[in-house]
């Protein structure tokens, strides 16, 4: 007997800098290789969203971000890769986050999601994090808690051709993705 | 006798958002009028600032970018008027810090600033003060701890023309901007 | 016919504020006298708590705090009424919470929870919040977003003998207790 | 010719953790005896400071506690070397904040200070040091923004007998303590 198949949930996910070479899109493309079957998983872009201003958003949201806010209405879950910058999340990231959230509906209400980042100094990522967890309250994702992943120096972590090299932390990444797709799995089912 | 004349304090001024009719650039106008004459102002504009990428700064600082870094290097301190969204730093407002903060110079290093703010609801931008203490510990601004202002129902306390007509925060504000001078007055004597 | 019986979630809650006539613990009494019958309260008590030393700890928990570390691991869920003090939870709160939180068994690890707060002033214990989402994160509890209730100027709202009488905040409290029960079955179904 | 004598500025340093052997006990140490002559140190203990109760408050400052608020008052400036617990300050530690800085008096008020802190994971403190910058705030604590210390895997860095031996974080160390003494001199010219 054959055991019924079931849609992987659809994971739209987030790499917060539009750095090509960038360790946090080496660190998304490497988690979504290490992620469970169970998930499917997108990219979304914000090369194109501008800079937010009320008196643009007036005339109708621009086109890149229509697009983005029907892929977060359409997904199962959320993955975000974030750096730091300043302590916080990137400026840039955090506007496209904004534009998304705008009414008058809210695509990201009630979407199961996580979190994790790289940094190239000590803190990995840890206080952008922190503000992006009170974030996620406005927006009402529900933020996996744990295992909590902190890339700290990713410049020995990645090698010249963004693979990720530290087993420790490949194991960690399983680990992540293991529990993001249960954490979907609860609000899902 | 003449006293000796000494030139008042350059305040770089910032408004966090960019739509015309804003709260913020309405609290900031009055801020500035109600501010004592050991204060002079100016004020940033973000409108140009490019959503920040790392590729397009190795190619050099974009014009609105390097101009607002010069303007913040020549200050004697800074005035922040943010609003909150989504529990933090809008991302626009985030973005050209930023951009201002990026190696090799840090035009923001040392200067002494304050921060105020106004919402439509009850939180007053509380918590997007709260993100701003932090981003100012990275940066090395010094920020004035009190009077904190939080503009609660902003619909409520400014006029159709953006004049704040609150009588009890038009004190708070005067009480500030006091406060903000002898804090300047503290790093540059 | 006869709907089949559920048993009701065990709910423990806590009351952040040892002093008699506080508001929070008004507070907490009317949120349980407002929730759904789905929910059976117990209230926690710290006035025997300890503070907090590693070298007492090693010689064994205290009576006052092993008995609390039973009472989180044997409910469904928490409820937490906090106060704010220096913009942040109530050091004497906090060290009962350290105290439940240590190895090697953890008490809180999974449950659903949700938190509240009032204050005299304008933030509405704000602030408090903010930190203890962030303490939650590592004590893996899953803290109900949504709808926050911050009761701001407690001293207008609650009458003599801390009776909430302010309509529009009884109403919120009811929406808290009933988003409550929803989020705890969807960790319990 | 001889300098002109001034005298060292007091300061009162406070461990955040009543445990003999911690690290932050040693690091509180370590950093005293790597201090500026500029600086003469007094230690704080806080193992006889009851959990905090309004109640009890009523009737009077318990002895210890009005010991604490008479030796801050007459500090020129504090330093803190703080453990994470959860995410955030040591409730023991808030605890004793908590009750020095209640009314009438505000002991806290206008003093510079700095933070440090030491902790046996990654994160050396992070997050309890972002906590500790909020209630600074409120406390109206003038907080260092640099160097910045976070003290991970303590282990690794001192010996048996609590004797930091990693040279770069000596190094570290030192230049924190420089910077406080500074920063103490600009708001006590």
């Amino acid at each position: 007997m054959i055991a019924p198949m079931t849609s992987p949930f659809r994971v739209l996910a987030f790499a917060g800098s539009l750095r090509k070479k960038s360790y946090n899109r080496a660190l998304l493309r490497t988690a979504i290789s290490l992620a469970p079957s169970s998930l499917a998983f997108e990219t979304a872009d914000f090369s194109d969203v501008p800079v937010y201003n009320g008196d643009v958003e007036a005339e109708g949201f621009p086109a890149p971000v229509q697009a983005l806010r029907e892929r977060v209405a359409a997904a199962d879950g959320l993955f975000i890769v974030t750096p730091e910058y300043n302590c916080s999340i990137p400026g840039a990231f955090k506007n496209t986050i904004d534009w998304i959230s705008r009414p008058p509906s809210q695509p990201f209400d009630g979407k199961p999601a996580s979190i994790i980042g790289a940094s190239i100094g000590d803190g990995g990522t840890m206080r952008s994090q922190v503000h992006w967890r009170q974030v996620a309250v406005n927006l009402n994702l529900h933020l996996l808690n744990r295992p909590e992943i902190f890339v700290r120096r990713a410049q020995d972590k990645f090698d010249a051709d963004g693979n990720l090299t530290d087993e420790a932390l490949r194991t960690a990444v399983v680990k992540h993705m293991e529990a993001l797709a249960a954490w979907i799995a609860i609000f899902k089912k």
